[in-house]
């Protein structure tokens, strides 16, 4: 079994499949059926059975699927199983949030350098990750090896920080600037815009 | 013109012009023709021109559109152009982000609630609001007439913060909690899973 034989589409899902596992977990649920897990993810059951039967045998027909298994098995495939270190450029709130977000830990990801270019923030420790200097960033992220990284810096900053970061190697961007990155192909980019998810919210009112 | 007249998804895709709109703004750029506009949002030229023929003339052949006036055209059809008002409850990292963030001015929102139930952040101003006593927020959202809710709690927390908010009269939330608010239908949610963003960006590594 490997992903390359998983169709895209099941990628897709496994990831509302995670999120929705993940509730269930906090709420300390052990097994769920396929029927379930579809109306919390607004899919067919059908949809869900024939995606879980891409990777194995988990479900007990009348009993459902073991909980912490089917975690194990999602999170295998979608490589979330062996913690990655993230590169986070911008410390103000929302650079702060990431760093004392606790649910980045339980879903593998470790933010291991954070850079920011304000004297009063440099050395600075903040949930055991040490600010250092922005200008140092190129070098720390390839000493490092690292390949994901997080702008949260000023939107005017945030196309020059993420072409830096390119040139050090990294490969995946989360960014929370509204404006087009200008990014080579070779870098995926995931951004996060609150005001325009606002915008749409209010559209609906 | 009404916005009923509109297509789902030409509304759909106004929120990307905009998006980019406000990225031209930002660079002093005051006419962008329908193939910048349509490179800019991964659309073809002939989509953007059919997309603004809903709402009026604004484009000169050979020049182009005018920044300015199709920003405004689309925020009229957006309901983006009087601001909006909401209610934050929550004020940790990820809220003191919100509250300080200057986007949401610029397109509109304005933040006139903020609560939280520690005794430590009541009566604290940020940005000129003042933090109110989250066990009064049902009577505070329904003298204010608020309709737009940002749930910035704990995960454990959310869901009923967001059912008090609902009960209240708030008809749209924008939530950072990973976990299904179960909330009627009549309320419309976006979800921001940060962690979710970044296991899809780990996956494509």
């Amino acid at each position: 079994m490997t992903k390359r034989l998983i169709p895209k589409e099941t990628i897709g899902r496994l990831f509302s499949y995670l999120r929705a596992l993940f509730c269930l977990v906090e709420k300390g649920v052990e097994t769920v059926s396929s029927r379930e897990l579809a109306d919390a993810c607004g899919l067919k059951p059908s949809t869900v059975r024939k995606d879980f039967s891409y990777f194995g045998e988990f479900g007990t027909r009348g009993v459902g699927y073991n909980v912490d298994q089917l975690v194990g098995a999602i999170r295998g495939i979608l490589n979330l199983d062996t913690p990655t270190r993230a590169a986070l450029v911008g410390v103000g709130n929302i650079g702060r949030a990431l760093l004392a977000y606790g649910g980045f830990a339980e879903q593998g990801f470790h933010i291991a350098l954070a850079f920011d270019n304000d004297p009063r923030k440099i050395g600075r420790t903040i949930k055991g990750v040490t600010v250092e200097d922005a200008a140092d960033l190129e070098q720390r992220i390839k000493e490092e090896g690292i390949r994901l990284g997080i702008v949260a810096v000023e939107v005017s900053e945030a196309p020059g920080v993420a072409r830096r970061m390119a040139r050090a190697g990294v490969k995946a961007l989360l960014s929370f600037a509204p404006c087009d990155l200008n990014m080579p192909d070779t870098v995926q980019i995931a951004c996060v815009d609150l005001a325009m998810e606002l915008a749409r919210l209010v559209y609906h009112l």
